[in-house]
């Protein structure tokens, strides 16, 4: 039985757990100390024994943790190792990379419908798919049983978007548009928003060029 | 004079105020309340206040803030209202969409070299630019004065990417290969990991559905 309550940042150190330990898999490791873990990703030992403790125990006191093992659990605990039905909103050329990222196709992620409001967008083949018309979407959804989004329309258009998907009974959103969304309580959404990732870096470039000048 | 540490979320929650206030500005309202900014936000306006406290005092007591002055404050907080030299590193199709995603330009993000390690790429026009050879980093940063740098190579190839970046002097870098990099003290690394987002949400519609089982 899975935890009830994992802030976001730990489920975020899973996630990189999963990668450090694909990396050692690969390089033929068999067990792996939270030490060794934590120097990977530069946290803290306590913090890595912590967030595994959650998931129950793994191999033996003192032997380091069964790198397959834990893969494995981890891997189930996100969700992974089964194929997710995805469908793609906003048939730009950030959606386009987005549709040839094949670190998606890899974890399980599968775009199953791509889906615009531009007519000279709608009807184009986008490889064995065709662009839909985002009017059809609640019938696209449940066709396909989308069950995850990627919002990758203009601004303007987004909240309209994500109105439709969660009335299509759609409950796992990633957004790149750069507006804060509304959603009712039980759709999750993601915010991937590139310029404000950007001004973090330039806070901190302005913060250190302050403090060079005195 | 800007506070010493302000934490990665306060940040954040500037940037997004940043939006709401230009959302604002574009509506015609003259001041707003921490509680209309908290409501917009979705956040409490005990945090809106304790953010904005960090940097001086905007308007009068009871009067709400200035929402151009306030604007104004917090986009020179962010670094912005200037222009940023920036280079992309990787020039395939996430480089490409990235590179015309106007935001960027919007908010003053230049991208003023393309750079690439692949001969069937070195030399081809994107934009105004020639897709240079990654082989000359040193003398491209130098050559245009590049601040940032936005990194959309192959995971293997990212670290080297990183350390020629830190070695020519570029010390802060938004980062879209999915790895764990490693950079010196003095250099800002943001991390923008689609699968990780991904992986938040599956983890999310795991959860409901074991719960739901259960």
């Amino acid at each position: 039985v899975p935890p009830r309550r994992i802030s976001d940042s730990a489920v975020r150190r899973l996630s990189h757990y999963l990668r450090f330990l694909d990396e050692f898999e690969s390089a033929g490791k068999r067990t792996v100390s939270s030490e060794y873990l934590a120097d990977r990703g530069g946290i803290t030992s306590a913090q890595v024994r912590k967030d595994l403790s959650h998931f129950g125990s793994f191999g033996k006191r003192g032997m380091g943790y069964p790198v397959g093992e834990l893969r494995e659990r981890i891997a189930s605990i996100l969700g992974l190792g089964r194929r997710w039905r995805v469908a793609l909103i906003g048939a730009g050329q950030l959606g386009a990379a987005l549709f040839h990222y094949a670190g998606f196709r890899r974890q399980g992620f599968g775009i199953v419908a791509v889906l615009d409001n531009d007519p000279a967008k709608i009807g184009r083949r986008w490889g064995d798919l065709t662009v839909a018309d985002v009017a059809e979407l609640p019938s696209v959804v449940h066709r396909h049983g989308i069950e995850l989004a990627i919002v990758t329309t203009p601004a303007e258009a987004a909240q309209d978007v994500v109105d439709a998907l969660a009335g299509a009974g759609v409950e796992a959103i990633l957004n790149f548009a750069p507006r804060k969304l509304q959603v009712p309580a039980d759709v999750t959404l993601r915010d991937v928003n590139l310029t404000i990732e950007l001004e973090s870096l330039t806070f901190a470039l302005t913060q250190k060029q302050a403090a060079q000048q005195g």
